[in-house]
């Protein structure tokens, strides 16, 4: 059990992130952009509330091409806002339909300076704006003085390179969770249903410090299950069976992301194969995952090893992505991705094959690159099947 | 305690979703609408994955003039979709960040019989694309054969009134949280955290059978506290403090959203004053809650007595607001919203002032609208501060 970071980050982090954002905002030749979701405007401002899960209001941060963020708010989060270092706080009584906060947005994105005449909107994969379209549309029409540019791939670059701070809460929260996982055979029962023995390690989670659970999900079945997205249901555990646990969990808003897998009773000899060979996977790709190499290079490395260990397929698209303030970031670990590998990039390592028609076998951990290759911040899953009972 | 409902939905109540989205369908002249959205989703299809938590892939149902939804989905989510009634399940290998799905959804919508050359999309108040824009816009290109409509409105209607059986798992939920609330002066200690005392809640809702808790926070202050949406913090709570903790807690998909407000040690006379008013004002807003009143009248109805009560203003933007397979759903309680409320609409009621600069007092209950009438589904605050120790 590592240590619990501090929470939040020194005012110095945010310093950093802005002028970052900034110098590639000067060579992409942006002189703004528009936030509009939690993890970005957290990442900018340290703004932490759970009110996002309120899909009501939109919430606006200005990035301008010199100076703090600006932010462009409903009036119940001025208070909240005020904590942070953003010192620029508009507000509006929101919820206000007929104009939600676009003709004040629109107002603080004309009066500030114009060099390039373009404001940059994440519009690409892995965005969306997190404000009605009709009223993106009515900004668009009032904004025509600007050009607008995608600044998707920007904010993915920044947030993907993490900092000391970052990668701590991110390595505390794979700990907590390793244990979580290492105990649940104590815990695990056949007989009872998969949803009694999820809600038991959610609990679990908490008890050990999690701050909170937004994903975890089962799947099982006599000898492989045939999802990894769905669950818990009310199926009963039986003897004979595997089943897999995913679990994102929290701590001070950054996630970790990985799973396990058990065995009912017994385990035939192909599921205990397909373990080992996922196991075996799991390590090519960390052996492949250092500065100089790629997504994409781990991604082959993986796969390199299923294939040859009777991989009929892989449905989940990939075999792993960046993790951080959010349980899936981008990049992807596929063929194509290609995205260099850098010190301070965190990602999972998620190998995953059909091993029979409708039964798979998925393994996962979460790692951080290092100057000379990669270090685990989970902590690696057990070499055999573990049989329960 | 009332006895926990089934999970999930009979086929017909999928059926009748259906059908009224269908007739409206044909009034507003919609060849189809594009749904993005979790809530949207799961509504007319019954998938139910928290793998929503991962913002890389896009999920699109399609909902045509006649016949079933038409699922657009990541080749991840097929096994879990197929086990919903939807048969027309269209996948690719998400994520593909060069097509993630956009072909092949234009191809299927162009295939739908046109006959009013208008494709329903969500634009307005309370709706979001859950997709990148940049996407949405290469859909618009290939789709110039139809006219887009707003369709948030229609499906906020749709929405708004509750069946029978989900209001008996929100009603549930109300339950199972009240519990919580009633035990909470047991637990709740001064000397410690706002985050500590909000933890043991967030673990004993767990353990009293709620499924998640996605929000969980408080505010605290000598004599008051200043915001209702941040929190918990590392801020010891001490004597003289008034707290307030507000949840919305999870059964099957659906949400409670109600407060409670506590004093330590002992309140000054302000403090209860304020409690007093805006408990009144919640008896005022459950008297006028009644079908051919509006939500207007409730607003109404719980503002007039905080006026009178010495309100120097509320910040929150509304007196309460729609609740279901969301913390918050249209509409809101607001002077101008004016929507009429019929049986079956689930409601807060959520009177909220600041009674002394920076202190804010907020009440909030759960109710549903009956025949003649409304009910609580939440079980009524205590009619005077509670102090603790």
């Amino acid at each position: 059990m590592i240590p619990q970071p501090s929470r939040g980050f020194e005012r110095a982090e945010f310093e950093r992130r802005l002028q970052k954002a900034q110098a590639r905002m000067r060579v992409a030749e942006m002189d703004a952009i528009l936030l509009t979701t939690e993890p970005d405007v957290r990442y900018f401002t340290g703004f932490f509330t759970q009110f996002w899960e309120s899909p009501t209001r939109p919430w606006f941060i200005v990035l301008p091409a010199n100076g703090k963020p600006i932010a462009v708010i409903p009036e119940i989060g001025a208070a909240g806002m005020a904590g942070t270092w953003v010192e620029d706080i508009h507000t509006w009584p929101a919820p206000r339909p007929e104009d939600d906060g676009i003709t004040l947005l629109r107002d603080i994105i004309l009066q500030l300076p114009r060099k390039f005449g373009r404001l940059g909107v994440p519009l690409g994969h892995e965005s969306l704006l997190r404000m009605p379209a009709g009223d993106y549309q009515k900004l668009l029409a009032d904004l025509s003085a600007f050009d607008i540019a995608d600044a998707s791939l920007l904010l993915h670059q920044l947030r993907y390179l993490k900092s000391p701070a970052e990668i701590e809460k991110i390595h505390f929260i794979c700990d907590l969770t390793s244990d979580a996982f290492e105990h649940l055979p104590n815990s695990l029962k056949a007989g009872e249903s998969e949803r009694q023995n999820c809600h038991r390690m959610r609990i679990d989670l908490l008890q050990r410090g999690a701050d909170t659970t937004p994903y975890l999900i089962s799947g099982s079945g006599p000898g492989g299950y045939d999802s990894i997205i769905m669950g818990p249901t009310d199926r009963i555990i039986e003897t004979g069976d595997v089943l897999i646990i995913d679990t994102g969990t929290t701590f001070d808003g950054y996630f970790c992301d990985f799973d396990r897998n058990y065995a009912f009773g017994s385990a035939d000899d192909d599921v205990r194969r397909a373990y080992e060979v996922v196991f075996r996977a799991t390590d090519a790709g960390f052996a492949a995952a250092r500065p100089g190499a790629t997504t994409s290079d781990v991604w082959a490395a993986m796969w390199d090893i299923m294939e040859k260990g009777g991989a009929l397929g892989n449905s989940v698209g990939r075999l792993g992505h960046g993790l951080g303030m959010e349980l899936t970031e981008w990049p992807s670990n596929t063929p194509e991705d290609k995205t260099p590998l850098e010190p301070g990039v965190v990602l999972t390592l998620e190998p995953g094959m059909e091993f029979a028609p409708g039964k798979q076998m998925v393994h996962e951990e979460n790692i951080v690159i290092t100057e000379d290759g990669a270090r685990m911040l989970s902590r690696r899953a057990a070499p055999e099947l573990p049989v329960i009972g």
